[in-house]
């Protein structure tokens, strides 16, 4: 089927202030419906955000309760005590929640009051690949390149705001010391985002106003990486073989028939891509933006994505969606650029993954990257920190949990540990200490292991 | 007064399985009462924790209902969803808070049924020194010393489980955000270690397994930084003046002469401090070791320290109280090699530092690291993981996200934002976008800002 070109209706200029950050990448069902958050419930919201924060209240007196126990204080000054905690953690936690100030000047001008200013990532630049050629010529202390290898910088990130379920921020931080680990391993810099830099571009849009103000602040990054806060890196030894993107400026995970033949809304995943900081990366992301700016003219873009994109459901656009719309409209200006990469698990969705890995542990070995160990594994629609994901909670913190075991193994072993089981938390020791260590960092260190060249962190 | 030889009246050998992670280094006042968890309160903690588990699933029920809001779901369809959501929860919940296997056979022998054996952190190794400088020099591709500099691997962690207050986790993910950003700045690695290396060396202790484990590790390290998870970097320009230390081997934020003069038991802080990674430092943590194991050791050890010690309650040994202890008791065989440092905050103890922020922006500016724009801010006895701290829950979330955002400032400022206040979590623009953004790159990258030699990350 044809596709049409989009017109927004309305055009809408960047605004100050933020905007929402994505969690993930994708909800894979029809749960459009709960995308992004209806002016008509944001009362609603904020009650039951007062609701939460009396609860957390009540927890918080039974822990005090179980720490605190009997014979250490009075009840009656434990019931103080208890009092006291339990208004406390209410007035910061709805001050951490208060939205910015509605009077505040600097705010831009809200959505759809100003149908005649033309929304735009930032002022065109058209020459972008002298300038970075011409500032590194000049500061050669900030190589692009490393050991012949190219300077890569993983970005990710999530909300400011505490989590509306509270195990969300828990698997954050494993999410977050996960990505640390891979990227102490392979010399990758990393930039945890939270903030909002863009209230136009809300939600999973705020990866792009973000990737183009770290290339344009970091000329001596290469590849910008792109990765949603709930994938994990489930092979600690696999790397990118850049070398086979040398012709192109976008890598990302899909499937050529999903996206040309089927025009599949799932056909390539935003949840893990790289970018090279150059021109044509700005002008991808200043083409691929015009869908995004929230309110009127993403629900409408939404209706032109569910009408041209197989097996979209209806709600507002998503910027994977409209990334496959602007690359099957504008195939001739974009694609020989665009690497769609499935030879391993740039992207891994989860479902299909996360119960194997203990026939994984005993048929493969780490270093693979694909399906039989697979690279990034991601957890597409589960979404911990909010109060609504696609799966159950069960499933998808046990899920979680085991991907992050089985990753840590990884890290662990050069230390003599492991995990007991996928599950727990706890850990065994795998080997005895000896007074000659470096024998085994010889032989497991995973940056020895890499192949090619020998890796340096330096 | 003179101090007495420290000599346990039992020995124990290390265990395989783990020890609970330090969150933080220290409790200013009684609050040792609480340090540890007695064994005859194990049943009293597993019913509390059944409790929480039930809680949270009420919380998750009020979420869900606010999310889902009226007129989605019938509402007998919605009362089974939540039904069902508040047992996945619980019952995920209660797994991960479960405890190890008690039946395991990797379990070391109970504390205190073993007296015969000596605890130790492992074998005796005499020969780092030796043996680092063989392994450094048959490996030019992983060197100590990178453009001049050493290199220093940062270590920090929290337990594998998720912390009894949820507000805890939202802040040791801000907490690690922040080191992230430093350490990008300022070419430092980063371990974040969630794993329970040494049962026996549980708590506070469980540091010094982790050291030595990363020293033996790691022989590319020139220095291991230990940093507590509750402390903030607030000064994102000043590096550390490691040259000064090359003659010494520990670098300690304390105070000589409450030290030396009055013994106080708060005269160094270990929630900040440098390891050498050779042989002396290995020697000082087997020295350091012994008070450590939990159980009648550890509480007859805080005897003899809270005897010696000027200004200490009466708790069990801490890790920084034994510390001290064995610097006095045998100063001349370590403290030649002990940089007792306070010309910058290598540790800056938040309560004075905190509501100083907004003058401290109008009169001073990043890269002093002293009490005029300190290097870290560290909250001391906030336990935002735990559910009792020494200071009111209000007073410590309000002053880590101050010291947050007073921090993510001096990063947000190259790419042209800043927080609107110190408290929210909202950023307002600072600077209009260009078309020659490199200008400001030249201006504001810390990393070309730091003294001395021009900064690299390779």
């Amino acid at each position: 089927m044809g596709l049409d070109s989009f017109t927004p209706q309305k055009r809408f200029s960047t605004g100050g202030g933020g905007g929402a950050l994505p969690i993930n990448n994708h909800d894979a069902t029809a749960a459009g419906r709960n995308r992004g958050v209806p002016r008509g419930r944001q009362l609603h919201k904020t009650f039951n955000n007062i609701k939460i924060t009396i609860l957390c209240g009540f927890v918080t007196i039974l822990v005090l309760r179980g720490t605190i126990g009997v014979g250490n204080l009075g009840s009656s000054e434990a019931d103080a005590v208890n009092q006291n905690l339990i208004e406390e953690t209410n007035r910061i936690l709805a001050e951490i929640r208060a939205d910015s100030d509605p009077n505040d000047p600097d705010e831009s001008t809200e959505t759809g009051l100003n149908p005649n200013v033309t929304y735009t990532l930032g002022p065109k630049i058209s020459d972008w690949d002298q300038q970075r050629k011409v500032w590194l010529s000049g500061n050669p202390e900030f190589p692009n390149f490393v050991n012949g290898k190219p300077r890569i910088l993983l970005v990710t990130g999530s909300p400011p705001k505490p989590c509306d379920n509270p195990i969300g921020d828990h698997y954050l931080l494993k999410a977050i010391k996960n990505k640390i680990d891979y990227c102490r391993l392979h010399g990758i810099e990393i930039v945890y985002n939270m903030a909002h830099l863009d209230k136009e571009l809300a939600g999973y849009w705020a990866k792009l106003p973000l990737i183009r103000r770290l290339m344009l602040s970091h000329p001596e990054i290469e590849w910008i990486w792109w990765m949603d806060s709930d994938a994990f890196f489930t092979d600690m030894v696999f790397e990118i073989p850049l070398s086979k993107y040398d012709q192109h400026n976008l890598v990302i995970h899909g499937y050529p028939d999903l996206l040309f033949e089927q025009k599949s809304w799932i056909a390539l995943n935003t949840g893990s891509f790289l970018f090279r900081n150059c021109q044509w990366s700005l002008d991808l992301l200043d083409a691929w933006a015009p869908m995004g700016p929230k309110g009127p003219v993403r629900d409408e873009a939404g209706k032109v994505l569910t009408a041209n994109l197989k097996g979209r459901p209806a709600f507002e656009a998503d910027d994977q969606s409209a990334l496959i719309y602007l690359l099957l409209s504008q195939k001739g200006r974009w694609m020989d650029k665009v690497f769609v990469e499935n030879q391993y698990y740039l992207h891994g969705y989860w479902a299909g993954l996360v119960d194997r890995y203990e026939e994984m542990m005993e048929k493969y070995h780490p270093g693979l990257g694909d399906e039989r160990w697979p690279f990034v594994t991601h957890f597409v629609g589960c979404k911990p920190c909010g109060s609504y994901g696609d799966y159950s909670v069960d499933r998808c913190l046990r899920s979680m949990q085991r991907a992050f075991n089985f990753a840590d193994n990884q890290v662990l072993k050069l230390y003599g540990f492991s995990h007991r089981g996928l599950l727990g938390p706890n850990i065994k020791r795998i080997r005895d200490e000896t007074t000659t260590p470096l024998e085994i960092v010889d032989q497991l260190d995973i940056r020895r292991s890499v192949t090619g060249k020998t890796k340096s962190k330096s």
